[in-house]
């Protein structure tokens, strides 16, 4: 816990500015207008008026308390970062807001930002005040960002063209496609508030926010297909406002309201699940007729085209070299000592080298001894440790190049690995193994698939608790949907094209993690003779050794053996090539035949 | 298709009498107001009225058109049954109900008997007819009753008690326990209308339907743990009454509507998955404050305790005594011609000699050839034909005994099956075993592990149509919730004593079909070294020979042979002492370890 002296100055500033407004309290959510993962410095209220940092989590101000809500991955880090005096962190699963609200609201009227959360978590909170006898009311201007006087300016970066070899598809082929099924439903217009579905719809890609390559903005998607794109005009080049052609306008953001006032009698549908409430309360009082239904782009944006497809493999055949490289590296570096933010940084290093490198996918998790069983761990100069003798390092990472967004994880045993290590990863792969050869019927949900990852552990009395796979976008975001590998109900069936990573683990609290992760594409499986059904498959993109040092031979049937074996080859031949005849030896000894 | 004189009667009655009414349609489910899926010949509306006598279905009645609308198990059976020239027959699939009415009601008034849709039906339905421009509207009395002249007497088969060392708990332990549960909900009283939570909660049987033990009735259980049971006086004998103490009042249906008139001010639970509507109108017409959830039994009915697990546990092994004794008998009979019928009557003879036997459990399918691969086939007198050489046999049937409700299906082989038989069949088995083997984390539901039983199919190709499992009650109803294991979402964890059905298949249309079906029930499983969470398994009850000339033992890995000889031995142990010197020989050549 760090006392600092701006976060009472901060929150009094906050309590100041309700006072005024006749506001008894105020919600600040991570997330900003678009619900994406990574926000721009611009956007960091919840960071800025309480210090904690984490990518999701929301305070609570009322006059006289005020808290922090954090899921599991973040209980640690809010203690460290939050100053205690003013905020009260609570694990979202022992005290969720609801529950708060009904203790503390006591029949008093908390306010919102209507941009900064979604229909679906308004229509909640509305219900959570007024069950708590209180009342939840939307503010037309941010009273945090009144007071926030440092506040850095909105992001400028500049847009660019993804290439037409690379999307596979025009953005006209996609405006005219999904504007026709729009035209189909009787509905007039789509809003877009993901930056995702805009960047897809329109072959655009952007720096607004780490990790992304975003350009945030919003969108009217038109049943003629034509778009209005509402975006900081400093970020759309001539040459890009030119590509984007004539059914593309390019308005600035202060147009958007006057834009959806202009909706009046038309069908507009808006996605509840991720559109800010102040879409709906807007196009409520223009008198447009909201259809809640999905974000139009999702879908067909998860299933990637054969161009897309042609640029994941690429992108995985180069990741992997980057990979091999440092895993070489490692090797021949560890007897000199490496530590977790040394690791992370050359292998950074290497992935950038690459001239279609444009950022990582995400920040690195590289997690030693206990660090590793850390689901979400990354690592920081006060946690950052060597990788010690006898000790796994869990290395999650990935890239975004221009043709293709990777992630990846390896787990390595430093030195000797002891029996209940090779036993846990054997399983872990074992599991991996079963998702990477699975065969499954079209209409298919990940809900179906999870425990084919799991069971190897689960005849051990083990399991992880996190999901199996995650959706990947081409060129977009690590995460994306809306197809998922987890426990949960999924109503959304795989289908050909989508990417998903395939990452079962276990972790051994206070001690080591494991996880094996590649990302896989759901491809048509070829159909054996007397196959009635048409069968998906999936196609294992990522091109990386997986540590023969930690396989328990004795524990994987023969099919289980001869696929990693061709695994193996597979990674051998497609890296091989690019890496010199040093780390070459190295990989063909890491990728040899189990004996 | 068949003309009858009186389905033209019948359906110019009730237009009659809607006419009368000022009412433009009419719905006839084919559910009573208890929603099972067997009904008492009164409640016979859709059969009496169309000629359809499938287990589900609707007909509608509009003045110039009606029509049937079925699931794909009775899209043939429809066809023969109703008269086309009035009826139109739908398969639910290609024409839903909805579609019909958004085209067919055109603005008009079509009533439901409020007492024969559940609150979620009427819901959609009334929003599907405001869609429609037109309005579903409720009658206090049903029309079709009003003309069916020759309707038969509701039944009252007098109830019992299922006695204590059966039910394993009290009716008085149970009731105060679920009373207190409402009482920390804050609610006063819970309506009951599904039969099977009330026979378990008053530990009572009847004989009102076939194949189920209900005692069609209605219950009030208020949170003091007390229960007002409308039910007809006739059928509780004076010993019962006694038996059930002094917080359980017996009174009649006819005083219903006035003890819901009386919960004024009250908060009353009512399911809308399976309550009436017309018991969320007359509640909400008296005043009562409605709180829609589950019915309050189903899940702690569905965990059965120690007395019913023994009780299961007896019961299979009479019943495995009882189909072995079949199976021998059948072996003998099929040089001298044996048809589906008379080794479905053979069966239920030979189920019928043990004492404690009431009932089959569902009509038995006894499928042999093409009739196999029909999932719900029934035999008929235009159906039934010999077992042939060559052929496949599927049998599924199933008894209810005082102790238990058994459900099996075998499939067998008539003389020396193909290849393509043999390799499906083992699939099938391959399934079987996974899921019988399978270990799993409390908290897992059944959509997690449907995958499990398909894998062997799919990976050739193939799948089946149906669930893999459903819920099973205690001497009650043989499909029971909320469990179940399928592809479909499902929210209820399994949890131990729940019993439930493991039943692959595969079927090959017009030519032959394989189900291999046990009884399993839901257990803690033993922990291995170095588990870390409290992992659940199966016990499988059943008992009787898996057909081994259909097993190629190619196909099965160690450990599933080991389980099959493992699970043959258990039957051989458990069935040989009860059956003849002869039928044991059968009994060892079958059970005998696979080659």
């Amino acid at each position: 816990m760090t006392a600092s002296p701006s976060t009472a100055e901060r929150l009094a500033a906050l309590r100041a500015e309700l006072a005024r407004r006749g506001l008894d309290g105020f919600l600040v959510p991570r997330a900003d207008e678009h619900q994406g993962e990574y926000v721009p410095a611009s956007a960091e209220r919840l960071a800025w008026l309480t210090g904690f940092t984490g990518s999701a989590g929301m305070a609570a101000v009322l006059p006289e308390e005020a808290a922090v809500f954090v899921d599991g991955r973040y209980v640690l880090q809010v203690r460290q970062e939050v100053d205690e005096r003013h905020f009260t962190p609570f694990h979202l699963l022992d005290k969720p807001l609801d529950a708060w609200l009904q203790e503390s609201l006591k029949g008093r009227r908390i306010a919102y930002d209507p941009r900064l959360h979604t229909q679906s978590q308004v229509e909640r909170l509305r219900q959570v005040a007024r069950l708590a006898g209180g009342e939840a009311v939307a503010v037309a201007d941010n009273p945090l960002d009144a007071v926030w006087r440092d506040r850095p300016a909105a992001p400028q970066a500049p847009a660019e063209a993804q290439p037409l070899e690379l999307a596979g598809r025009s953005s006209a082929d996609k405006r005219h496609d999904l504007g026709a099924r729009l035209g189909e439903r009787a509905i007039g217009a789509a809003v877009l508030t993901l930056p995702d579905s805009i960047a897809w719809l329109l072959n655009v890609r952007g720096r607004d926010v780490p990790r992304t390559p975003f350009v945030l903005s919003f969108a009217l998607l038109r049943a003629d297909g034509s778009v209005v794109w509402f975006v900081d005009p400093a970020k759309v080049s001539p040459e890009l406002r030119a590509d984007l052609g004539d059914e593309v306008t390019v308005a600035s953001p202060d147009a958007l309201p006057g834009a959806l006032d202009g909706l009046r009698g038309k069908t507009v549908l808006v996605d509840p699940a991720s559109a800010g409430a102040w879409f709906f309360d807007r196009l409520g009082a223009a008198g447009a007729s909201i259809v809640a239904g999905d974000d139009p782009c999702q879908l067909p944006k998860a299933c990637k085209n054969a161009a897309e497809l042609a640029g994941a493999r690429a992108a995985h055949r180069r990741d992997g070299a980057a990979l091999v490289r440092f895993l070489a590296w490692l090797d021949r570096q560890l007897p000199e000592g490496v530590t977790e933010a040394e690791a992370a940084a050359r292998l950074a290093a290497f992935r950038a080298e690459n001239e279609r490198f444009r950022d990582l996918s995400f920040d690195t998790i590289a997690g030693s001894g206990p660090n590793g069983a850390i689901v979400h761990y990354r690592v920081s100069p006060g946690s950052d440790r060597a990788l010690r003798h006898g000790e796994l390092f869990l290395l999650d990472s990935g890239a975004q190049y221009q043709d293709g967004t990777t992630d990846v994880t390896r787990t390595l045993a430093v030195g000797a690995p002891s029996e209940e290590m090779r036993d846990r990863f054997t399983r872990v792969l074992k599991g991996h193994i079963a998702l990477a050869t699975a065969r499954f019927p079209a209409g298919t949900t990940g809900h179906q698939l999870d425990a084919l990852a799991r069971r190897p552990l689960w005849e051990a009395g083990l399991d992880f608790d996190h999901g199996t796979g995650h959706g990947v976008g081409s060129y977009l975001s690590v995460h994306e949907g809306p197809q998922r590998i987890s426990k949960a109900p999924s109503t959304v069936a795989l289908r050909p094209g989508m990417i998903v990573s395939n990452e079962p683990g276990y972790y051994k609290t206070g001690a080591w993690g494991i996880r094996i992760e590649n990302l896989v594409a759901v491809t048509e499986a070829p159909s054996p003779t007397g196959a009635e059904r048409p069968m998906l498959a999936f196609e294992t993109l990522t091109l990386a050794p997986i540590d023969r040092s930690l396989i328990a031979t004795e524990l994987l049937s023969p099919a289980e053996r001869a696929w990693l074996d061709d695994y193996h080859a597979r990674v051998a031949e497609a890296v091989g090539p690019q890496v010199d005849a040093g780390t070459r030896g190295w990989l063909e000894a890491a990728t040899a035949p189990l004996d």
